[in-house]
């Protein structure tokens, strides 16, 4: 499947995976409102061509996959809150309390946290027992305090004070820390997720979270230059707060050039481990074009 | 054991398993002030006695009776909140916060969500992945929007709209749903988990959920009518918020009197339930009790 046929099965799925006249309706329809928001779909993405690379049906991931979207929409409608980020749209819609109010959007942020699981318990028993506990200790993994919480803390707190060696850490080693949890723990729960339900070997979950890795920090570095070169209508979300805010980015640590570089590099080592697997993936390496593609990366500064 | 003793077991064992080291510490300590806050211990205490009461050995119980003492703290920290119940104080103490700032309080609430079925995952491997994966399903669908969280949205539109039949129901029917989710789901989740790591049967599981359903609905009129006639010092918390402010309660619907003759009936379809097990269970009995001693209910009330 090419990028686009796995959106259109993404949305169509997340659509039937996320009622809307449950009760009481309010909720669901909050929780159903960002999940399924237009977006690219990078992680089910990512879980569902896992699992095929490691010789999966990738029907057997879709749940996982889905999940892990609902997952990630949990961290935007709580992370667009007036007390963190105060943003008032999110992907050119207005963001979740700004349509439900913030009471309601606290709590379908909370209620996704459990109904994604909910999802892969209920539709995934043919992967038996086992692969469930071990994606369920995935899933807490890098959905809590030692994943994404973690970063998202971490970056609040940088926001005020960064430029003080807060938490003991140099700007570089928290800015590490920032783009490590915050934005590839989401990137390694569907690789390594797709990974587990294909039946991988310990050492190629190991490989497919070195990715993950080097993935996410090079996604959040784009994103921290689009933040600078971009426009409002490009991204569906107010720009240029994190430059105007002397946040501890990417690119106010080492430049607009050096974020560049080192992002053209990682993206090249991403591409040469997805080319390492024994099944090929266009749509993982599509998804690294488009990176190169947004941010006006040229053949002349990657190999 | 007693219940003093329990609440010793119970106390010492969430000291241990809520780390407050770990790194980014700000959300670590946030999750552990509330999570360790003196409390009655009262659902904790029902998964282990369920456990108990069904031939199962209390010790396995234990990291399933702290994650949903979690997962209660987490509901507390994100009422509290200002968007939602705006208390200042509870359990005597200043709401999480009134001490770590909102974004702090939103955050590990979510992470609470997490960290608790991973407390589960990671100290009950002895359970089999069998019963582990069907205390993750019962964990997910009491602590989401089919859950606690559904009844945390229907007291909020009640609280502000319940004259008018909100979502079609009527105020009484309200009230039930509302007392059912908010309050009869954290009893139902560890009566249940505790009869399921037991390996009691379906029968069982069922007659322990009525159980649930009843001390629920009776713990929280008792709630209702303590919030008429308690103090602040008795109660921890800001007292009369809800007679002043017309909410929807059992004593608002159906005055004081009628509200303590429904609780005295309930607590003692508890008792009869609770000695139709094989096993008896002074604990549970001890808790009705202490409900009837805080309310002031006589015997003359009760057969």
């Amino acid at each position: 499947m090419n990028l686009n046929e796995y959106i259109e099965l993404i949305n169509k799925k997340l659509d039937e995976f996320m009622p809307e006249n449950d009760f009481p309706q309010d909720i669901f329809k909050s929780m159903k409102y960002t999940v399924t928001l237009p977006g690219k779909r990078l992680r089910p993405i990512m879980c569902m061509e896992s699992c095929r690379i490691f010789g999966g049906n990738i029907e057997d991931a879709i749940p996982t996959a889905c999940a892990i979207e609902m997952l990630h929409a949990q961290t935007l409608i709580h992370d667009d809150l007036p007390c963190m980020d105060n943003d008032d749209f999110r992907r050119g819609k207005p963001t979740n309390h700004k349509v439900f109010g913030e009471a309601n959007a606290v709590l379908a942020g909370d209620a996704l946290i459990s109904f994604a699981p909910q999802i892969i318990l209920k539709h995934s028993k043919n992967l038996g027992t086992e692969k469930l506990v071990k994606i369920m200790e995935e899933y807490m993994q890098y959905a809590g305090a030692y994943g994404v919480i973690g970063g998202q803390v971490a970056d609040i707190e940088a926001e005020k004070n960064w430029k003080n060696n807060i938490f003991g850490l140099q700007p570089e080693e928290l800015l590490e820390f920032i783009h490590t949890h915050k934005t590839a723990d989401l990137f390694r729960l569907p690789l390594r997720a797709g990974a587990i339900i294909a039946g991988a070997s310990d050492k190629e979950i190991e490989k497919i979270s070195e990715l993950a890795q080097k993935l996410g920090v090079a996604f959040q570095i784009s994103d921290d230059i689009l933040d600078v070169i971009s426009t409002f209508e490009e991204m569906g979300k107010t720009i240029g707060k994190d430059s105007n805010a002397d946040k501890l980015t990417y690119v106010t640590l080492y430049g607009l050039d050096t974020s560049k570089c080192k992002l053209a590099c990682l993206l090249d080592e991403c591409c040469d481990i997805i080319k390492s697997f024994n099944i090929k993936s266009e749509s993982l390496l599509e998804i690294i074009s488009g990176i190169k593609k947004r941010v006006g990366i040229n053949d002349s500064l990657t190999r």
